[in-house]
């Protein structure tokens, strides 16, 4: 039978509308095109289990690093639960990241995997803040790693370490300086292989929170970097220092960098 | 007329099929599932108009600042001309990596975005590389903001500063310090509204250059960097100093943090 343009657009219909009403958050908003329903913001989270969601990081981060590892752990399992829009997502772009961005040691991939996971699932902006803060900071006190793989890829007895930064030089240098390990060596690969399945396990365990209890702030600052801000930030600017305290942006630890207090201070 | 399951599933694939044959980038790939065919990957570029995207970067950074305006220049240019995939990529997510990925002035968010887009188009890991160096390298050394609104959102004489590091906190704290005004104003938020539109017009260079002759390499490390690096990278290992150096990973510029040098260099 030869289908004409009409019959063939509305099959397409039919077929997408049927994928709208089911499970896997694709729905209908605004027109189509290509025959496809554009998924609506923000994609749905469904409850992942935190310790599967490590093992699956472990497993995937060999094929494309840690950002990957991490994202790829939460959208392969959505994928395979749901189908789309989560099985084209182009998951593999998320190697960019790898080494804090293509090697130069900015922000660790792992958490950077873990933020974008939460920008996609989350829409509130003064959320996705409060998501973050709590994934960052528990990046910055814990010791990591913490997860035990069932079969490792390098067998050995790991050290932990705080990183007190969120930054990959900062994790890695403080971890190579501990262990005596060298950046480049296997045992450094399998330590951020393993943080990876950690950092994986804390998103879903966030999102996990905040969709079923709404409630995932827990962790705070350090006192260091409290009394940093109790006069550089944008809260203190009623303060009678204000005058004299350069303002500054951004959440990181002060100490990690700022080893020491400038003249100014008193 | 009632099509029956098979016709359906018929015209989806016929539906699908035309597509990839089509300047869309939709191809066939493994099994269908909820009647979408996998988008490829990497996802196909198509040379854009820098002076255009930098347009587009500045009219699309207010609804989801800066990684989102540098991500959303190139996608929503890319979904007008060709519809899917481009269309369907959740572009809302990029929210997230916001003055340093929500408000924590870890990596700048422009240059995520960029890298991001970078990873979505270029599959081998070591083009990746090269194209976030120049990016990464740009970004380190040159003189921003430069783009100038046809019609501003803060109408000033815009001062531009080098910020010698990727790290929106380096950088917005940089520019504070010479122009005088804080992290929170409007004019620094102007600031990294045209700095958004400079970074989606290299973004495109980049990858404009990329695709055509493959040549983008032309920026190199600071000297001050390149000194560093000649014994604590891992180049060096094979250098007589090797076993008295620290090996370090990472390419950010080191004096932007490491201000002195320590006791041990000679």
């Amino acid at each position: 039978m030869t289908l004409t343009r009409r019959e063939v657009l509305g099959a397409v219909g039919i077929a997408a509308g049927s994928c709208a009403l089911s499970s896997c958050a694709m729905q209908e908003k605004g027109s189509f095109r290509d025959g496809i329903a554009k998924p609506a913001y923000p994609w749905k989270y469904a409850k992942l289990d935190p310790e599967k969601t490590a093992q699956r990081a472990y497993a995937e981060c060999p094929k494309g690093h840690c950002m990957y590892g991490v994202f790829a752990s939460v959208m392969t399992q959505l994928a395979e639960e749901n189908g789309e829009p989560y099985r084209s997502f182009p998951v593999d772009m998320m190697r960019y990241g790898a080494g804090g961005v293509a090697g130069w040691g900015s922000l660790c991939g792992a958490v950077n995997g873990s933020a974008a996971l939460v920008g996609l699932f989350v829409d509130d902006e003064d959320e996705i803040k409060k998501l973050v803060d709590e994934l960052f900071l528990w990046y910055q006190q814990t010791e990591l790693p913490q997860y035990v793989p069932q079969k490792a890829g390098l067998d050995i007895k790991m050290p932990k370490t705080v990183s007190n930064s969120v930054l990959c030089h900062v994790s890695v240098t403080r971890w190579c300086k501990v262990t005596g390990y060298k950046p480049l060596s296997k045992q450094r690969k399998e330590r951020c292989r393993r943080l990876t399945a950690d950092a994986a396990k804390k998103t879903v365990e966030i999102l996990n929170a905040h969709f079923s209890s709404g409630s995932v702030v827990v962790l705070q600052h350090d006192e260091k970097t409290k009394q940093c801000m109790s006069c550089h930030v944008k809260s203190s600017e009623t303060q009678p220092r204000e005058i004299l305290t350069e303002k500054t942006n951004g959440k990181m630890s002060c100490s990690s960098c700022h080893s020491s207090l400038s003249d100014g201070h008193v």
